[in-house]
């Protein structure tokens, strides 16, 4: 999708071409996106920011300045930047072994995580080393999120049970049976059904009471702020702080204002690898996301502006006391749904907020924490990702097993064991497959100048000349078992004189291949046996050019498979002795 | 080399085989190199216990069993296995942060030591694991060869100059000058001069005076007893103690006891990784020994076998008090001139080193400790291999660096790191290769059915079909650049209406690629464009067969390019919309 000219976004490519391109037919649909979005993402934006461990307010915080950010440097014209499940997670994670959750050191150090990272994915983007993010394989990335969907669902477990923090063990869950708080199970269950009722039939509902399908769909992705509202009415008419329902509490009003610290420089040292984790999480994953919405609207995006776009988003959100921000999936989604055609949806959501923060936000200290973390689970639970596990399991074993691997890992020892072992696990298996290189005989299809494995089709070949096709990338790893799989061939081909190797699949040469070759030749010399190369790649064979193996000891290396066949079926050199004696 | 029939070694090639089809016509050869081994390694194995930080006479002791055991289990009809620089070094460095050198848990963590490697490499043997070495690239294992070699000779820099340890500053090298003992110097010096033109001159200075060319190399190759037995007799008679210059101290009479010492487990677990890393280094070096010298002699070796081997040498040499052996080059190679026929020839070396054992051992406690230093340092000056670096830098750089850095990992980093990080290294150059792979636009070269790279050669091509031959396994670390590559000759040919992918050498697709291919073919449906496939493997279209990819998206797919231009080239397809509006 990048760099791709007849895909442009509208207006110009370079920076603020939105802008300055902007049609006013574009205006209305950017006015109602914002409007929804803001509403849309005011209690997901809370929510996560309970889930990073933070104040709600701040989750607000961080809805501000990294919309203006992304607007300015962004290259997506669909995605929508903010506090997601994802960094939520790991600002809580990353931080719980730095500081103590709740205490102001922790609030500090997840507002320099925020700017550590803005940093780096502003560096990165910079000097252009975007591409270091391939290295996570798809089933990491996936095996990643499912992992980290899943330590979410589990950390909202206590506040849908209304208990403190989760038992360690099943007697200790018998005990804690009593301090469960049923009023607060019931709102939650409630509310749990409430939203994936709205997620799964809503809408149908809402179409058929008349309304048309986008409005309904739309009304539908709102069904969290109706929640939130009855929660906030219910709470303040019923006194439910009575019954011992836990509620956010304070929540001051206004604007946030600047962050300024006297940096600590060993805690920042302290953060350096969390920051650089979660800026290549958010990374990859606001990527992704940009380029499947992209795709719907045939539009592309810069993979090093959405670098330099994340970087001013992190770096605006720490600057007013936000967390780590990334871009969302749902958020972008019904950003689209509801009709917006360039950033300025996010500029005027960004608006929005500002006056609910400046307005009604204190209201929102009545709201059930239980609400909150129900609104955590739905959000997450799509993000489970099991088709994604059966596909790549069905396709190779292997990457089924990375992708889980990586999920347990992300479970069992935590965010970054996790990413390291399935880097690791996607790593080996790509050594292990080529340190099993297929290598077939081949002879040629009767009639044609093809040649074929002798094993899945039926071929001509010649006694005295044993050709044989690499199917893989000669290198330490697999060298032995080439030299194995040559020598079962000659005992398969006893009558060989003439050993031509088929390079077409060969794209480079170690220099462990390399000896490996030059002492193969120099035994099959021994045994009056000539070696041969057909089809050497251009790139492999300036690599060779100058060795003494293909100067000195390789007999002839052919352009083609067909010519070696005609010049070296058709002579049989006499025998310059017997070995067999 | 491995199994393959005609290069048998001499009877069958199972266990013992040498020994049931043993013929009286190679007892004569076997008899004369076991003499000359055992005379030959005798002052090398007292050498290399000191190197190892333990008593002269455990050299002497680990060259008894092992020399036995790889005879009942070996594979190699001239290998020699004993006590050799690196397990040495390893041995010392690797035990130094476990117990202090010369006490006597030192002593029996060099024993222990020995026993857990046996173990190991026994156990992989039966496994059938020895493949797990193949992940060693040779430059790792020149590298760390190299790196050893400097470390063993600046650690034997201070017995050279009569110094009990090397200072750390400049400074202290100037205050240190005097307590250098000159008489030390002296005698290092001129055995120094002794040993490299015994090496380089003596043999053809012996054969002018008339001796046969195999006698002279043979007698040049015992200049080390030569040197050692005239030390002892200087020693003695000028009574050099007296100048305080260190000698052996005492050395028991008789042969080893056989070690017993209940097992103390928590000292065993801190062994378990140097014992893996001792037998890696082990198995590796012995086995490429073993192969060098077999080719010579047009035989063969198995490496499981070897396996089972070196861990039978291993516990043989713990059982009786010694340390870690492993196939020693120099002494295999005297081994072949003194003309060995069969692993006989080290059953006599051990009767013979048995004897001395028993009889002039103790003699050698008037040995000055810097004869011993010299006799290491001339043995290892060879290893460092300068050769085997420029050869690797002038074909690869990043191998050259590899092979530097591993050198340099284990002089600063120490063994275990100068491994890992040659390791990493090499994997990190093979993924950084395959992150970068070569992808031409081809077309058919005039009146054949070979097409080739339109940069490299003259060939025709049709304006709506563009052919793209992707030089390498399209795996996670490429994608993003197999995309960008696609996009960029859309923009070169911009009247593509057909891509046809060319994979002759592309021998897998990771799930990454696939998702990549997949998206790749919906935005060029999204333009009227059409992706078909040629010349796919066997084994890739095994995989591909049950995807949505191949069965739904993908246009047709080829045999061969040839037949893909034909059709494809043909039919102009009309536009079925117009994008460019």
């Amino acid at each position: 999708m990048i760099d791709n000219p007849r895909l442009q976004p509208p207006g110009d490519p370079g920076l603020l071409g939105w802008l300055r391109h902007y049609r006013l037919a574009w205006l209305s649909g950017d006015l109602t996106a914002g409007l929804v979005v803001s509403v849309m993402i005011i209690p997901q934006s809370m929510a996560y920011a309970m889930l990073a461990g933070l104040p709600v307010q701040i989750g607000l915080y961080a809805s501000l300045l990294p919309l203006l950010a992304y607007a300015l440097f962004g290259s997506s014209m669909s995605l929508s930047v903010g506090p997601v499940a994802v960094t939520g997670l790991m600002t809580a994670t990353l931080l719980a072994p730095l500081a103590a959750i709740g205490s102001g050191a922790y609030l500090q150090l997840a507002v320099w995580l925020a700017l550590l990272s803005g940093v780096m994915l502003f560096a990165v983007g910079l000097l252009r080393l975007g591409f270091l993010a391939n290295f996570l394989s798809h089933p990491v990335i996936s095996g990643f999120i499912s992992g980290a969907a899943i330590l979410i669902a589990i950390s909202q477990l206590p506040h849908l049970l209304g208990m403190p923090a989760l038992p360690d063990n099943p007697q200790q869950w018998l005990d804690d049976w009593q301090p469960m708080n049923s009023w607060v199970l019931g709102i939650g269950l409630v509310s749990l059904g409430w939203l994936f009722y709205a997620r799964s039939l809503l809408g149908t509902h809402l179409q058929r009471l008349g309304l048309p399908p986008v409005l309904a769909t739309l009304l539908a992705r709102l069904a969290p702020i109706v929640l939130v509202v009855a929660a906030v009415v219910f709470t303040l008419s019923l006194d439910l702080n009575a019954y011992g329902v836990p509620v956010v509490g304070t929540l001051p009003a206004g604007l946030p204002s600047f962050f300024w610290a006297t940096p600590d420089w060993s805690a920042i040292r302290s953060l350096l690898l969390p920051a650089a984790l979660i800026s290549l999480v958010t990374f990859v994953e606001s990527v992704s996301i940009a380029q499947s919405l992209a795709r719907r609207k045939r539009q592309s995006i810069d993979a090093d502006r959405e670098l330099l776009a994340l970087g001013a988003a992190n770096l605006g959100s720490g600057l007013t006391g936000g967390f780590a921000v990334a871009g969302g999936f749902s958020r972008s989604v019904v950003n689209i749904e509801a009709g917006s055609n360039t950033p300025l949806a996010g500029v005027i959501a960004m608006l929005i907020i500002g006056v609910i923060l400046l307005t009604i936000a204190p209201l929102f200290a009545h709201l059930p924490l239980v609400i909150l973390a129900v609104i955590i689970l739905v959000a997450v639970t799509p993000l489970v990702d099991l088709a994604s596990l059966r596909r790549a399991w069905r396709y190779d074993r292997a990457e089924g097993l990375t992708l889980f691997s990586t999920a347990a890992g992300v479970l069992l020892l935590g965010i970054e064991g996790g990413i390291a072992l399935g880097i690791c696990l996607s790593i080996a298996g790509q050594l292990w497959r080529g340190s099993r290189p297929h290598i077939a005989v081949v002879g040629r299809v009767p009639g044609t100048q093809d040649f074929r494995n002798t094993k899945r089709h039926l071929v001509e070949t010649e006694p005295h000349l044993l050709a044989l096709r690499i199917d893989e990338n000669i290198f330490f790893a697999n060298t032995k078992a080439i030299e194995h799989a040559l020598y079962q061939a000659l005992r398969d081909y006893p009558d060989t004189r003439e050993v031509l190797l088929i390079l077409s699949a060969v794209n480079h040469i170690d220099s462990t291949g390399l000896d490996m070759l030059s002492e193969l030749t120099e035994s099959l010399a021994d045994r009056d046996i000539r070696l041969h190369l057909a089809e050497v790649k251009g790139p492999v064979m300036d690599h060779l050019e100058e060795t003494d193996w293909i100067n000195e000891q390789v007999g002839e290396v052919f352009p083609s498979t067909h010519i070696a066949f005609n010049t070296l079926g058709s002579q049989k050199r006499p025998a310059s002795s017997d070995l067999e004696t």
